[in-house]
């Protein structure tokens, strides 16, 4: 029988009108918007040509082509932009819904906060929202849990942002992993007070996907670029650490956050080395009055695409804190094969587990429940 | 039983007379040296005043006082820097030979790269070695496995001192867990060819101690500092996927190389990710034509002070792969308690397992058969 899948990081491209469509026309000409030149696509933001049509956007093809971005929407199958294909293509595959983080905008709308212009940016937040709530999310109910951007330069604005798009039915914010790494203050500052206190009023969740900030834990910089992803669940062991010994669950003991593309395998050693070091420097160190494992486990949750040897340690992590995601349309998805690649990872685990960690700690997470109807756009499902 | 022990990362501090004991009478003004000043002691070289006396020099105190740094060798028990009562101390706790780091030229004498006179510092990187090898290790023969540091400036040069140190006895070289962080080439650069060749010619190991070349894979830097403490074996973990995926192992098959202080538990998530990484994009990238997990079996070993699940995991690792580490003096260390805290690590381990880790893997690794003669320092040994 197939595998009952939520994926909760995927990614979507958005089309050519995502902003025009939205904006106020005295923005469009300055807004995000898509123009063909020297042969190809590109978007233009205020006065710069972004050369991102489509971030690793390899979904269907060979590995030998992974290097290579897509220039125009032509190069992409329709699923990167198309949310009723795309939801063909997921449920083809056994994945019944999905949390997509926005591609212009960067993870976690870190291009918006790099405007010139922060009236317009701030439009940007909104329109992109709006598109994520009435149009992406809309187009097939049940299929996605709506994501949204704040504006990253404006707490108190980022907090009313959380709380209009809970109340439309939003259920995560996309957030940096380090705000440090883009110029803004740590997560040590109470400068973020206000987006901690709209998320847990909300309960809406805090997901954190690596790479957000642009900061990368490079090796040597003339290393392959492969080594740069062989160590990027690194970010996130770095992130959760940071915000484990921080006072943010501390003082919002109801958050929740997510690490999103960060593997599960590094966390048993993360905790029981976090603990360990709790444990030995507590008594000078303003490390919270719980071990760091405990916060995990009340706060926290982490997600994998084929790992085996994180499944075999879900006890020292927790199998109600770990989730599944399908990456599409990046290039580390399993996507079309997540059926046989999923597999393979939960070979001989008991079915309540793999229910937990392929569906049921998602539903609960996110709050979801729905299920889109498949016969409504024409979706086969796998057997 | 008590266990059978070889630490192999532990740290010498230098006591006050090692360069003036030996650097030529014209150099001895500006090497380093001891001075009494504002009520403490420093180094001074060439012009600089060095704030660090004892870096870490914590053991024997309580919890409490680990972020203090001592600023007198009084404030330091005599086994910091005497290497006979050191030798008691170590044998009393179960541990029959010991692998020592330098301190005040830094863990790979990147203090002496940093000198503005390179021959004073190519003096400085010929007295430590000298100190390393007729005075520390001679005087408890069996006892220290000695380890060397090089001129980093100089790569011939360099290699001239490993063949130099090499047939005076010693095993290792220090060596910074990232050059480019150093301002140096980096690993995928051939500038390093000399060191490579002249320590697969010597059978001499490559240590990379964590923290080497001052690179800190920090979180926000308002983080506390445990929060670094907890994440420093991420540096570990990038320095050895940065080989990996390098040309060196695959160029010098029989180089051996271990990452000091870096722990174990990471390991099979790293190598799982590793080779998933290959797997995926070796079409494109330059990452070598053997599995990462397979060049780590050949070229690489980890150390470990007191984690369990690492020790449960070591089948994922590679049993003959894991080296133990006491750490001696630094705030890390289990002394004067090791074999409580390893009996715990090692519950229920194999008897062979447990000698290949405490003690096999290391004879083999530093050809170190030797044993010292308790009787000889009037050491005591556990029951």
């Amino acid at each position: 029988m197939a595998l009952d899948l939520i994926s909760v990081d995927d990614h979507v491209i958005e089309h050519a009108r995502v902003w025009t469509d939205r904006l106020p026309a005295a923005m469009q000409e300055q807004g995000p918007r898509v123009v063909e030149a020297d042969g190809r696509e590109y978007w233009l933001f205020e006065d710069q040509r972004i050369e991102t049509m489509g971030l690793n956007a390899v979904a269907g093809k060979e590995n030998k082509e992974f290097s290579m971005d897509p220039v125009r929407y032509e190069d992409m199958i329709p699923g990167c932009y198309d949310p009723v294909q795309r939801a063909r293509d997921l449920l083809a595959d056994g994945i019944r819904a999905s949390l997509c983080f926005p591609t212009f905008p960067r993870f976690a709308g870190v291009r918006f906060l790099d405007a010139t212009d922060k009236a317009l940016a701030d439009a940007c937040v909104r329109a992109y929202n709006d598109f994520m709530l009435d149009e992406w999310s809309a187009s097939v109910p049940g299929m996605y849990i709506p994501m949204v951007i704040g504006q990253l330069w404006d707490p108190p604005a980022f907090a009313a942002e959380v709380r209009r798009c809970a109340a439309l039915g939003a259920r995560a914010i996309s957030f940096p992993e380090s705000t440090h790494a883009i110029g803004l203050p740590s997560f040590h500052d109470r400068h973020w007070d206000p987006v901690w206190e709209a998320v847990t009023e909300t309960d809406t969740v805090v997901c954190m996907h690596i790479g957000t900030s642009g900061q990368s834990r490079s090796p040597s910089p003339d290393a392959s670029f492969a080594t740069e992803i062989a160590l990027s669940p690194v970010n996130a062991q770095i992130t959760l650490t940071d915000l484990l010994f921080s006072a943010i669950p501390h003082r919002y003991p109801t958050i929740k956050m997510a690490m999103s593309e960060g593997g599960i395998g590094w966390v048993p050693f993360a905790l029981e080395r976090a603990d360990r070091t709790w444990e030995k420097h507590r008594f000078w160190a303003e490390v919270g009055n719980l071990p760091p494992s405990e916060v995990f486990r009340r706060n926290f949750w982490v997600c994998f695409i084929d790992e085996r040897l994180g499944v075999e340690a879900r006890h020292h992590i927790g199998v109600d804190r770990i989730l599944w995601e399908c990456d599409y349309p990046h290039a580390d998805t399993p996507w079309p094969e997540s059926q046989r690649d999923v597999s393979q990872a939960f070979k001989g685990i008991p079915n309540d587990d793999v229910a937990a960690m392929t569906h049921g700690n998602a539903e609960n997470l996110f709050r979801w429940t729905e299920r889109p109807d498949p016969a409504r756009i024409g979706a086969t499902l796998p057997a």
